[in-house]
């Protein structure tokens, strides 16, 4: 039954590409040690590899199925993270609803009646719309650490902050990536019409043709399942039709806001740190024996950044 | 509420890259001519673009939530799909159950107790385990439309009779890719370990690390929602522990061998059309007023090959 349990990741340390911004050459390379599976890697970790989630830069979508946590951006999309927070504190969430599910797409919430000005929910203290923040200049506040393996749709990926994020030196652009789990604001067609009242999380293979389409605010970092597993609407788009089915929103909270004993505390592995370097290596080639062949590469969106339960007095 | 209802795919007719292998150059390329929507696009195919599901390359797999429709590739995996057939035909599946679910990674269905001789559902007419058909020679016998756009994981990639693949011109190889719904044999720590009877589809961002690793025999084509919203499990690598959890399969049953009204009749469209290689180029820009950035690429596993339902008597 367990036939494919060793398809985990493993280490086969390759001298290390990091800086390397063009596709690389197809020629095998020799690991240069032994090789590290993650796990080895991950238990090598320095306490200060780690991070602890930062409740002001946290919320919490409670659906009946259970908590998703999701951390936001404020270096990337700083005016929608700020609108996200105060639209959640003034519980504009509450009691709205999942709208969307697509297949191999998104999930997406917000309220029902939004186009409706008889029936749709007031916002107080937040903003409806917001200019886009699609991409941002580089700058040597946003630590970027270089993938190197080539990408499809950008000159450079890497990681930034935590962040699955690409750039392009010519332009002296960075952005965030649309992998699996991003959580970015809906819009209509002008970049100046979505705001975050509106959201959606990605639940299938990433549509990165969405990166500089849509303002990334944040990824889900515990929980993704109560969204991923929800039963796919059958309307166009995957727009739910029936207001029956509507997947209610118990609240959206800023986990500051909540007791201490009422957070989900996580840690994060920091994207700056060597062991998340040695990390990336182990994910190009697993040395792990089910792993007949070793591609030596690995994809932006195949590398998940580790989150772990926070560990107390270490 | 359908603020992001025009994300859809849009023409935006660009110079024709076919053949290029390198990575391309960051150059915006000019339209050259007015850009189609791939719904024009695939408003212009001739009937002769599209080509029947064979009912003797195609098996349902029933669940208690609908079917799922599979497409087999016996030009890559030939002895995968005849020992699949044949333990389709003996009813070896049916009463089976999936027994893992695993987000953003993989559906896996067999013999809960495969690993219990005592118990183990007995294999009659099929193999219980063939060689790996990870790779093949390239070879006249399969028409490869190239991408162009490059990849992180192979030379080149682009689509072999209806599914994507890549190949590698200096080994003289080529294989299917791990695409979301793609369809392959689970197997032990060697190579000759699976065989089809326990197996498993892609149901998260694509795992291409499992390129040349695994068997690939097929593809979902219809009915993925039924495999992708299934409760994730708890256990390690996402496989069910408790027994009652297992997610029943009916039956596993070549179409050829069903009644015609019980057949899912589809057609698909050809992937070495000229409307398939106009579909790729309105996929790598689209000119619908949503997109406001065009990257001008699309990654090998962003194409899906459009399937609709067989028309008749045109």
């Amino acid at each position: 039954m367990k036939k494919m349990q060793k398809m985990l990741v493993i280490t086969f340390c390759i001298a290390c590409v990091l800086g390397m911004t063009a596709f690389p050459g197809w020629a095998k390379e020799v690991p240069p040690q032994k090789p590290l599976t993650t796990a080895e890697v991950l238990a090598e970790a320095r306490t200060e590899d780690w991070r602890t989630l930062d409740p002001q830069n946290t919320i919490y979508l409670e659906l009946n199925g259970g908590r998703v946590v999701i951390e936001m951006a404020p270096l990337f999309a700083p005016r929608h993270v700020a609108n996200v927070k105060a639209l959640a504190r003034e519980k504009y969430f509450d009691g709205l609803a999942i709208i969307r599910v697509q297949d191999n797409y998104v999930v997406q919430w917000g309220d029902p009646h939004a186009e409706d000005p008889a029936k749709a929910r007031k916002i107080v203290n937040g903003k409806p719309t917001l200019p886009g923040e699609f991409d941002r200049p580089c700058g040597d506040d946003v630590p970027f650490t270089p993938l190197g393996d080539g990408d499809v749709y950008a000159p450079e990926v890497g990681f930034a902050d935590g962040f699955p994020a690409a750039r392009d030196k010519a332009s002296g652009r960075m952005w965030l990536a649309h992998c699996y789990g991003m959580v970015g604001a809906g819009r209509g067609d002008t970049a100046d019409s979505g705001g975050g009242a509106e959201d959606y999380v990605v639940i299938g293979h990433a549509p990165r043709h969405l990166d500089r389409n849509c303002t990334l605010f944040g990824r889900v970092v515990q929980g993704m399942e109560h969204l991923s597993s929800l039963p796919r609407a059958g309307g166009p788009m995957g727009f739910i039709e029936k207001p029956g089915q509507f997947i209610p929103i118990r609240s959206i909270r800023v986990a500051a806001d909540l007791l201490p004993a009422e957070r989900t505390e996580l840690e994060i592995l920091r994207t700056d740190s060597e062991t998340f370097r040695r990390l990336i290596e182990a994910r190009r080639s697993r040395s792990e024996p089910w792993f007949l062949f070793h591609p030596g590469r690995v994809e932006l969106c195949n590398v998940p950044v580790p989150v772990r339960k926070k560990e107390w007095g270490k």
